[in-house]
């Protein structure tokens, strides 16, 4: 999912969860999901760099460039209003513009910027490809995924 | 938003329209908002590049080459499944990744690429401004803004 390898998530919530693993079993790739995890916690305990998305936070061109890549990221996203103790647990606080915006606009254009955009140029192992078409829909599925159970 | 000047939204939506507006009333700039339009209508009748966001789409990358960037752009995307007249309605339909993805992550993307990242460096003249900050929240807010009603 444009180059992240893991969702982690505060609340419980198994449909969600339901969903990225279907989408996963059939489009292939690694991405996981673990929701109900106490963010708290696992901000406090993670090793690497954790930039907290915030329209209040340093641009995203400035942030990027002070980045070291070389590191594992963390990146959060609140849903709702973030408690004021994440804007300090960050190594960084990034804005994607600093005008109220969608959360997951903010994420996408992150880590589009942040892989300079090489998330497209991946490929997954999954029964089900979509090739790229100007004009209607083009599904690839394999052959050998239609055993059924007896 | 990202350089877009308008978003239509074909379901009628006064709780959505009165959220974006009140928005652009405290952030400045001139987005404006129209929900409950036909959208079938609005598609045939527009004059310009149709885009339509979709998995099943040529490749971001390629379609921003070959796009026309004189013309007023129309960008469709759909909360639910978008009926195949629009494929067809389309001057070209774009994925932002041939894989299941948010249609809002792929608007993100799209307008940040199309724009190259100059939505980043416009200023609005709204009544609040949200300066940069790594930590903390620096917010500036017009003092001229504070008369009352007598």
């Amino acid at each position: 999912m444009f180059g992240a390898d893991e969702i982690i998530i505060d609340t419980k919530d198994e449909k969600i969860e339901e969903n990225i693993r279907s989408v996963v079993d059939r489009f292939g790739g690694k991405f996981s999901i673990r929701s109900g995890i106490n963010a708290r916690r696992f901000v406090k305990d993670f090793q690497g760099t954790i930039i907290h998305l915030t329209m209040y936070g340093e641009t995203l061109d400035t942030a990027i460039k002070e980045m070291e890549c070389t590191k594992d990221l963390l990146i959060i996203v609140g849903a709702e209003k973030v408690p004021a103790e994440y804007y300090e647990l960050a190594t960084i606080n990034v804005s994607v513009g600093n005008q109220p915006h969608s959360e997951v606009a903010a994420l996408a254009i992150f880590l589009d910027r942040f892989t300079k955009g090489s998330w497209a140029h991946r490929t997954f192992d999954g029964d089900v490809k979509i090739n790229p078409s100007k004009k209607g829909k083009d599904v690839q599925i394999k052959k050998d995924q239609t055993d059924e159970e007896p």
